[in-house]
């Protein structure tokens, strides 16, 4: 596509900013044609349908945000730190952290397909360490719930899938932290371990999603009872949403895993990868 | 690798046969020369690494199966289908059929790297019809289960999934058997449809995984209670159980998008895949 100046162009607005609302709310070709035109270089055209999907999971993604919040709100009592309604700060935490915010840190890298590829390391870097801390006072609130009431702790299958979660996700930035942030990584050592950080990243995602599932089956067996199988409205609106948690899932992974909206090399990183093919004689390593 | 005639070949076992006990117990590089020494043409050898995950996949789906079947046996009782016992024909028919041939099934093009396109498809299709068949005898069980007793239908988010499940399994496979095994769809939509059938798939069977693991938790609450949370053996088990579940899915999703792991085109679908390049001039469609 051909570069142009505009005299309208917003340049004082961050670019990256630029890019989500022109990813979120334009589609597919207006999208592309308004990326290409603001940029220095000549990005690559976002795939068409691509804004469309990620939209849809953000729709999803808030709704399972606001509809935890309703279940608390109305069946549970509220949310409040120093009382018995501690416990609701769990799943609360747990699905904005460890659901939300994990998903969307995944799909960095395909919503900032222009941007510096740094930039996107930085942004997917910090949307899970929100995500980590978010999921950290989750964990807190349970454990002291416990421990006023005198509930035994880690007994259950969700709170066992939920420890995994949690050390497997702590271990999992760390070993990307070093690899990719800090410097001293060799390109090639990036290349090798780049489709294990990005298996195990989705890996993680849907164990959480499977445990806040666990999780939410427990809360309601526990709170309702036999009257579960009468259809009362708290048991349907939970249902609605553990469906919903599901489809959150299934759109984030869809976006991840769909190979023509993968993010492309950019100038830099093609000259990089071509040296580096030229030495080993190999594949070229693929794009995050 | 060069072809040699082998006058210790065992030429009257079927060739697929041959195949699985060669990716199931040799190691890598022994595995490939073993199957390009076989073949009258020269298959592509198999990656080093795949036969042991293969395995391994298998030791867990069947220890799974196995370790349901002792729940079962050692803490309810035992099957029978004409007694309160036909419940657990339900848990045992479920992982067997949607969890543990399911998942195998999405493994067959992995395993059976060099055989015909069609007869992968075939055995690909036929497992998923075994599993169909096995998953329905679970299903009457617990709906003739809940008939005898007066309990309520479909009402637990573990049902919303299971019918949910059973709806998708029951779509996809008709609509990869019109696609790819009734004659008729075209090249290019076979291969415009082939990347959603596989990404389906593979979502299906972990909404399946989910689902077996919401079960679980179900059955250990409703019969253990509060006996839950004092570490009875039975919760052990069945918490090792769930994490054993959870690790076979993640085995399986591993070996099906490890990308050097594809199944590698064949000699005569490179070539339809190449004429369909030149009349496309797009992107080659890849192989399942």
């Amino acid at each position: 596509m051909k570069q142009k100046a505009l005299p309208w162009g917003p340049p004082a607005l961050p670019r990256m900013w630029r890019t989500l609302t022109c990813t979120l709310t334009a589609g597919g070709s207006a999208a592309s044609s308004r990326l290409s035109m603001e940029g220095p270089a000549s990005p690559a055209p976002a795939p068409g349908a691509l804004p469309y999907y990620v939209a849809f999971s953000q729709l999803l993604g808030l709704t399972v945000v606001a509809m935890t919040g309703a279940w608390l709100g109305m069946y549970r009592g509220g949310i409040a730190w120093e009382s018995a309604l501690q416990f609701n700060v769990h799943p609360l935490c747990m699905v904005i952290g460890l659901v939300f915010l994990q998903g969307d840190a995944l799909l960095v890298y395909r919503v900032f397909r222009n941007e510096a590829k740094r930039t996107t390391k930085v942004l997917h870097g910090l949307l899970h360490v929100f995500a980590f801390v978010i999921a950290l006072v989750g964990l807190v609130a349970v454990f002291e719930h416990h421990r006023k009431k005198g509930y035994a702790d880690l007994y259950s299958l969700h709170s066992w899938c939920g420890i995994l979660v949690f050390a497997l996700f702590f271990a999992q930035w760390l070993v990307g932290f070093s690899f990719f942030l800090f410097p001293g990584a060799s390109f090639s050592l990036r290349s090798r371990y780049r489709p294990q950080h990005v298996f195990f990243g989705a890996a993680i995602f849907l164990l959480s999603v499977a445990t806040a599932l666990l999780g939410l089956k427990e809360a309601l067996l526990f709170e309702l009872g036999t009257k579960y199988s009468t259809f009362e409205p708290e048991g349907v609106l939970a249902n609605v949403l553990g469906l919903l948690l599901a489809a959150f899932a299934t759109v984030v992974l869809y976006i991840l895993t769909r190979a023509d909206w993968k993010r492309p090399l950019q100038a830099e990183e093609q000259a990089l990868s071509m040296d580096f093919k030229t030495l080993t004689e190999g594949d070229s390593p693929s794009s995050q």
